[in-house]
């Protein structure tokens, strides 16, 4: 697959991910798929994240999410590479599909072999979608799903929309009905290639989903833990008491952050052992 | 010359450099003399740039700079190493300026012959008396010198402290006497070592001064320049009305600082072929 065209940069984009500290001693190189982050001493291994970015498929580049997945990596102690995403409105499902496929399927033809999909809000739903999408197109099946907020459920039907209204920084119900109308354009919200809680998840690789208590997205990564248990797949799903919507952005500098990444590459490390 | 160690992370220290827009198309290296900066297309040539960063010998990292010195590496079309530095008050000078020749002697180790010499603030100082010190030390000569709002002068004795002082937003005399007493440690704010105004400048290659019309080190930057014109060193200085100290770190995102920055790359292309 050719690689995608590097997404229109945005004003805004490249300034969210200011909150997290530097992670230090890791190298970035920006590749046809996106950015390549290689932490010292992790290169030549045959284990990687690939990394697919928040940003309600509107927003986000491999810039903004460069340190949060530069700290995972690190943890991990794999290479990773941060996919680059076409954006909506100009390009709808399943364009980001697309991407996150033609990054994956290229890092299978470098010779990885123990890959793990991560996400963050959009790009945890995505990372779920190309999982599936994976296996469809007969690429190897990835080791694990490391999911941090994600967004899976575009008919936005969760109650903790209204629950967690007041608490919720970032995500009210109109909001994400209008970045779930840009990213279906017309398309089924419940289209199982675009929402994971009304796909077959048969054969999915465990899954580790983390979210904070105090976000409108709490009810939709129950649904998905829920929807995936019944199709078998293995899943853990921790809650962190008072934290919003990919907290884990502020690695480096909130004790709960690094909380967070540490649980997940405890967690992803043993299934990367060969 | 052995690498100097990494400096202690200081928890401001990353995100001052946020102001700047991502550069893209630059890839990042840390190695053991600072972070190495390659533009795509800019890797095998016999030129770069040594950057050392501002943040008044006391602040500033590789980090807080990369932006700002990946704009101007790809702008001149060269690869750039921003030179880790020790800070004061733990590590007075010489301290920064044996780890700038350092690293000045590694890239020269490399095989590269036509360096420019490039600091903002207290690394614009610390430039000039790099490019002293390496013509002591018997290594070759830089190409030029490119600086950026240079603090040089460690007596503080510019009337533009007074005339400027309503106007910049960052440095006021008390502030700049408190970091030269930190950086000299007890040593004469007089001394050539230090304090490039009374150092004798013969030699020097041509050097290209930018300075903000509204700052309080503009004093200096006329100091500077007629000091090495006396000296017989051939000196451009621009002087940028309205403008702030390091107004460049809004490169990408302010015309004047895209400006600015043009302006060097101009200048310096044709001094680094041969």
């Amino acid at each position: 697959m050719n690689p995608p065209p590097e997404p229109e940069p945005r004003e805004t984009d490249d300034h969210w991910g200011d909150l997290t500290a530097e992670p230090r001693g890791v190298d970035y190189v920006e590749v046809d798929h996106g950015l390549r982050l290689v932490p010292h001493g992790t290169d030549g291994g045959r284990a990687a994240l690939l990394c697919l970015h928040g940003g309600g498929f509107v927003s986000g580049s491999v810039f903004t999410h460069r340190k949060l997945y530069g700290h995972l990596a690190k943890a991990v102690g794999v290479p990773a590479l941060i996919a680059h995403q076409r954006h909506t409105p100009e390009h709808p499902y399943p364009a980001q599909l697309d991407d996150a496929l033609a990054a994956y399927a290229d890092l299978v033809s470098q010779g990885f072999d123990r890959l793990v999909l991560v996400g963050d809000s959009a790009g945890g739903g995505l990372a779920v979608t190309a999982a599936r999408a994976a296996r469809a197109r007969s690429l190897p099946a990835p080791a694990a799903l490391l999911l941090i907020s994600p967004w899976v459920d575009m008919a936005v039907s969760g109650d903790s929309f209204d629950i967690n209204a007041e608490r919720d920084g970032f995500f009210y119900r109109d909001v994400v009905r209008e970045l779930a109308a840009m990213y279906l354009a017309g398309r089924d919200p419940h289209d199982p290639g675009a929402n994971p809680l009304h796909a077959d998840l048969t054969g999915l690789p465990p899954m580790f989903i983390q979210v904070g208590a105090d976000e409108t997205l709490l009810d939709e990564s129950r649904m998905l833990e829920k929807r995936a248990r019944d199709f078998g797949v293995e899943v853990r799903r921790d809650v962190f008491e008072e934290q919003q919507h990919t907290f884990q952005m502020a690695a480096g500098r909130a004790p709960e952050a690094d909380d967070a990444i540490r649980r997940f590459a405890d967690w992803v490390r043993p299934r990367l052992e060969r």
